[in-house]
Formats: structure tokens, C-alpha cells, sequence
């Protein structure tokens, strides 16, 4: 049986790079970026006003001149005015072009105005501490050429103002990823369906899709009950068609447990079944060549979602980011904890952000892998590791985050 | 001029409850729930067979009895068979409802089977520790009747299992907010034109509709030119038909600035204007009575990034979760770091998880209000009071992520 490391590794060793499709700007965000965007021009594009104010030449400020005639009025997205006279200024609102002739800004708050004969006048109270005050200079953030966005980054908010900025209309991104989520179980019954008493509702292929959902993955549910020749002849296709196949159930050694067996005669190579960990040991890994790789999971709820967050996701984002460093978050025990099988543990724990800025991890009752409703106090399973037995308050361990 | 944190306090102020509406179950993750949710049974509903192998008598086991000749098989989902001799036993699936008769399963792995006279017998290797060993018992997670879900949480995987499993399949949840995203001035030219020398693209709308769209929000972006008549002809209908409008631009002090004036003629109270903070400070906060609320945020992209995480999300989130606190996050100034000017500083920072389970932010370089690219180092803003000015490493900062 191999260890929770080495099942991760193998798994992510199955992702594939996905190719680029073409969405509009406003459809990227969250999506990954499969080109490099470059300035098209200086950032700043030119000298920028970086307050309301005045521009004037600094040298005549710094000759002692105390007041200016205003000799023109210059609003932002007003093509510049020169200043012909460097005894004047120009009065200039935020994000205008600094009028040649000038190279300094005054700001209202370091001005008074009055009038003389008609004619406006700004007395400097404050005066401009260097050359250059105020103004956001042509290309002092970056220059034109320069690379804004490697491909291979995920496109947040701000990446979206950056490529808005240099007209990026449309992106090309990595397409989305296809996943089918397939469950299996003849004790379970859909969800409007009122069931027996020996019966439960399928609840794992919800949870896993709307997992998917919010790791920004569309999904579709498939349901076949413990039927040999329905699988027999439902699977291929969804192995042809999807990026991955989820499913749940099948995979222990009951007599329904046929799944495995299934796959293998499908062609789907299997890579490990069973790892050393619990809940979720029985997981069998696959992949059939030119197809979908193919993570069956144990059913038993917890299982599934200990499953999905430690191997699924991962795979997902492996393959969105082939050379990206997946996050390897950890947080702190904040109680002492033990656990007597000599097993990787998943523990299912709250999380606290200290005041003084630690993730705590608080251990939580769990019925163990049927309890459903134990991950709802949950935020996250910490992962202990098989030895020791004893884990001590303020140890740091790798940490499984659903919430 | 008033602090962040009355200006926070006063923005919280004027969230409003969202109005109910019902989603089919796939569709509600993220979304938040507005009926409380009780199990409709037992968790689990019945005695639940948590291993494979064979399900018998606590008593003759412990009454010293080692082999069991099988009396029946069942499988998941099928109608429990009742033991009616406590001598033999029920080779039995995980999932599986406890026969009557039974009260222990001994799994596979603790098991040797062999055959006489066709007869299936199982020889218990490990005998299990105490009656109900292996068994999942019925209600001993959660009671019919027991609350499952309250109102008012925000629904994730684990809820939507949940929900899944007491055959909920709609859910009552709050209303999606409707934000409109307005942009002004004359500088900005739409994304798919060549700017002039003096003018830039617009891109704080899209930063804005993408950040709504990354929190749950959907949202439509209008723009208008420095024209106080279009906006006078154009707001009411927005000022009606929306919860909030998030505009940038004009709200400073200059001459192109007349929104203030102009949202007051139109029914929109003032709240407040200008808050003690850089960047970000001329921003002006108001509602209309029967209508939306207003974020008029200064057009610096650095500055509507800021008061969109610390004041529009926030009240987002009020209005869909009134009654749950905010989230606080802090994290550790990972270097020592001056600010001299007493006002509360933005610090733009770049996150890292320390393997000790410590948030560090490390200080980004940044051209100021107007250095849009900054942005795309940083992951967050420390929030730095207006007074020391000098700001020790390792000290804990309230933090405001975007990333």
C-alpha cells in the first residue's frame, strides 16, 4: 500500500497541459492565461498629473516666485497646453498630461487663488519639496515592451485591469477542464425520491460538483446502480469524452465492489489502489491512454471529500498550471491530539486566525467516515502523519482545506 | 474627516436584508441559505454496516463460538435479511442496514473463509473488541428532527451534501445582489480604441465587475463621459433598478469632479466624504431613500482597489449575511517598515504562509494611487494606522486580501 505522499505524486504526474481558447475579457477572470501580454505603451503613457492642482515650471518656484497667473485650464483627457511662459501655470486636474513647459504640480490643498482684473491667480502657500511633485512620471512603473502578465499566471481582478489597460479585448486562456462525476450504489436513491428504510439519497455526486463548482470546474452527474452491463456500456463513452472521471463507491472488497476489475477490462491502466491513510484508503487511481484518468473514490462520504480535496483538486490545478507550485498550506494544532493506528490520519479540525496571526487548527468530533454532517463544524482536515501517536499543541502539519 | 473605521461603520450601516428566492440544489453553493434545514430522519436512518464481512452476534463471539456458516448475503441497499439462528451470521456490504439479530460486523480482513459440504463458513481471526464494532448506529450523529442547517449560513460542498441527503432539492437562499458598475471620464477611452497621446483605457470598471464576479456577484458596467447632463439623464434608472452603484472617478477636488453635487440633486444622501486614508480618501459614500447605495471611489486604480475590498465587499457580505460577523484577518509585517505621513496607510504586501502557520506580508514597492501594475506583486493590503510611523516587523496588521 503506498503512502499518501507517493499517491499524491503518482497523481499528479497523470495531469495533462490543456490547450488555449479565445474568451472575451470579461469572461477570464479566475481562468489561466496562455500568453504573454506585454505594455503597448509606457506605464504611465505619459507624465501624469497625479493630483488637482497647478503645473508650473519648479525652477521659477524655486527662484522664490510666490504666485501664478493661471494661463490655461487643462481637465483630464484634454490633449496638453503648452506653457509658453514659464512665469504662469496651468491649472490641471488628476490624470491629465502634464503640459509641456512644466514639470511640477501644486495641489489645491498647497494653493490659494484670487483675482485680479479678471484675470485668475494662484499664490503658492506650500511649496513643492522637489521637481517633479505630484506628477506620476511616463514609464516609471513600467516601460513599453516590458512583459506585464507571463502566460501561465490566473487572471484576479488586477490582472484584468492590466490587460483592460492595454487593450486586451479578448484572452487566450487554458480551456476548462471536463469532468464527469459518476455514482454508483444501489442503496441510493435520488434526491426527490422518498427512500426506504434501508435506503439513503446520493449525496456524494452533489457534493462533488459543487466542489468542482467552486474550484471553477463545470461538471456533469451520471448514475448507474450496481449493474455490471450498464457500466459495461456507460463508462467508455464518458472515458472518451472527459478530461476526468469522478466517481464514488465500488472501490472496497464487498461483493458490489466490482469496479476496479471494471476499469481494468475498459482499459483503464490502473496506476495504485488502496493508500495508507484514513478515512479514504480503498481510492483506486487510473488512466486509459488517449482518455480520462479516473479517480475512484471510496463512498463513504468523508472519504469522498478527503479524496477530492487531497487528490482531485490538486490534479485539476496541476493540469490548469503544469508549472505552477501548488500551495503546500500548513497550520498549527491547537490542542494536543492522538491517534493510536499507526496510519496517516486526516483530521477534520476548525480553523482560527489568531490575532496574532497563526492558523490554528481545533480538532472536531468526527463519527468517523459515514458522519456527513461532522463536516459541516469543519473547515478543513489537518494531516497528521502515521508516526508518531502523540501530536503536541503548536505542531505545524500539512493542512486540506474545503472551507 | 472621519477614520476607516467609522467610515466602515458607517457603510455596514446601510446594508439591507436580501429578500428570499429558490434555487435548484446544484445551483446554490456560495449562495447563502434563508431556511433553517432539519434531518427529515435518523443520521444515519438505520444501523449502518460501516465494513465489509459478516455481521453476527456480539454474544457468541464472546461466548467463545470461532466459525459462523453464513446464513445469507446482503448487500447495500438491500432490505435487511433477519438473523433467525444467533449461531450463524450475514456476510454483509458496507452501507448495508444491520440485520435484525445482529449487533457487530467483523470485516474482511479479520477473516478466513472455507467451505463444507458447500456450505460458506467464516472463521473469525480477530475477534472484535465490543458489541457494535463496525456498526455506524442509527442517530448517533445527528436525530430526526435534530437542525442540520440554520439560516443564514453561506452554503459549501458540505452543505450541499447535506442538504442533498434530507431530500432537499431547492433551497430557499438569499436574493443575488445587482450592482452597477459606473465609470467616468473623459481620459478613459473604451478597451478596443487606440488612445490618444493624453488619453488611457478604461479599466477600473472591468477590475471592479471582475472582483464582484470573483465574490458572487454579477454586475453590469455603464460609462459615462465628464458630461453632467448624460449622468443626470442616465443615474436615476440605475439609482432605481440597482442594490448598490459602484462608481469610479470624479469625486476629488478638481473641476471635472462634480459627481457629489450631482448625486446629491439626485436624491442620494451624503453619508460621508473623504476618509482619513491613502490612498483612497476622496471617496464619497451616500444612499438614496428607496434606492441604491452609492461607492463614488476615486478614479486612481490603486484607490478603487483598495475601497472595494474595504468597504464595497464588506457590505456585500452584510447584506447577504446580516447577521454573521465579518472576517478580521490580520497578518505579520514580515519587515520592518516607515510610513511618515499620520494618516492610515494601504501598504500594498505580498503573502506568504510560513511553514510555521504564520500570514507574513512582505512590503511591495509601489508608485503610488496610480501604479496599476503594483498590483500585480501584492495579494493584499496591510492596514497600517495613521499612528507610530514606524512599524516593526513581526508585528500583526489588519489585512485586506485580494488575492
Amino acid at each position: 500500500m503506498i503512502s499518501v505522499d507517493e499517491a499524491t505524486r503518482q497523481v499528479l504526474a497523470t495531469a495533462r497541459p490543456l490547450p488555449p481558447e479565445t474568451v472575451p475579457l470579461p469572461q477570464a477572470v479566475g481562468r489561466v492565461l496562455l500568453e504573454a501580454l506585454h505594455a503597448d505603451r509606457d506605464f504611465p503613457p505619459f507624465h501624469r498629473v497625479a493630483m488637482d492642482g497647478i503645473a508650473l515650471s519648479f525652477e521659477a518656484v524655486a527662484a522664490g516666485q510666490a504666485t501664478f497667473p493661471i494661463a490655461a485650464t487643462q481637465l483630464a483627457g484634454m490633449p496638453p497646453q503648452a506653457l509658453l511662459d514659464a512665469q504662469t501655470a496651468v491649472e490641471i486636474m488628476t490624470g491629465a498630461a502634464l503640459p509641456p513647459g512644466t514639470d511640477t504640480v501644486v495641489r489645491y490643498e498647497d494653493l490659494e487663488f484670487h483675482e485680479v482684473n479678471g484675470q485668475r491667480i494662484a499664490a503658492v502657500r506650500v511649496p513643492p519639496p522637489v521637481a517633479g511633485h505630484n506628477v506620476h512620471r511616463q514609464a516609471s512603473d513600467r516601460e513599453q515592451g516590458a512583459l506585464l502578465l507571463p502566460a501561465g499566471i490566473r487572471l484576479s481582478p488586477a490582472e484584468i485591469a492590466v490587460a483592460a489597460t492595454i487593450g486586451a479585448a479578448t484572452l487566450q486562456v487554458a480551456r476548462q477542464l471536463r469532468v464527469a462525476v459518476v455514482s454508483t450504489g444501489d442503496e441510493l436513491v435520488e434526491l426527490t425520491e422518498t427512500p426506504l428504510p434501508h435506503q439513503i439519497r446520493r449525496s456524494n455526486a452533489y457534493m462533488v460538483q459543487a466542489a468542482l463548482q467552486q474550484a471553477g470546474v463545470q461538471s456533469e452527474i451520471f448514475h448507474f446502480n450496481d449493474d455490471q452491463e450498464a457500466l459495461r456500456q456507460g463508462l467508455p463513452p464518458l472515458l472518451a469524452a472527459y478530461d476526468a472521471l469522478v466517481l464514488s463507491g465500488g472501490v472496497s472488497k464487498g461483493q458490489a465492489d466490482f469496479l476496479p476489475a471494471m476499469l481494468r477490462e475498459l482499459g483503464v491502466s490502473q496506476i495504485f489502489h488502496e493508500v495508507h491513510q484514513r478515512p479514504g484508503k480503498p481510492f483506486w487511481f487510473g488512466e486509459k491512454a488517449g482518455g480520462a484518468v479516473v479517480f475512484a473514490l471510496p463512498g463513504n462520504p468523508v472519504s469522498t471529500f478527503v479524496n477530492f480535496y487531497q487528490y482531485v483538486l490538486p490534479w485539476l490545478r496541476r493540469c490548469e498550471q503544469p508549472h505552477s507550485k501548488l500551495p503546500r498550506p500548513t497550520a498549527l494544532l491547537a490542542t494536543d491530539f492522538s491517534f493510536a493506528p499507526r496510519i496517516a490520519y486526516f483530521l477534520p479540525v476548525r480553523l482560527e486566525l489568531s490575532p496574532y496571526g497563526h492558523l490554528l487548527a481545533h480538532p472536531q468530533k468526527s463519527g468517523g467516515s459515514g458522519d456527513l454532517a461532522s463536516l459541516l463544524q469543519c473547515d478543513a482536515f489537518l494531516r497528521l502523519p502515521a508516526e508518531p501517536t502523540d501530536f503536541k499543541a503548536g505542531d505545524a502539519f500539512p493542512l486540506v482545506r474545503f472551507r
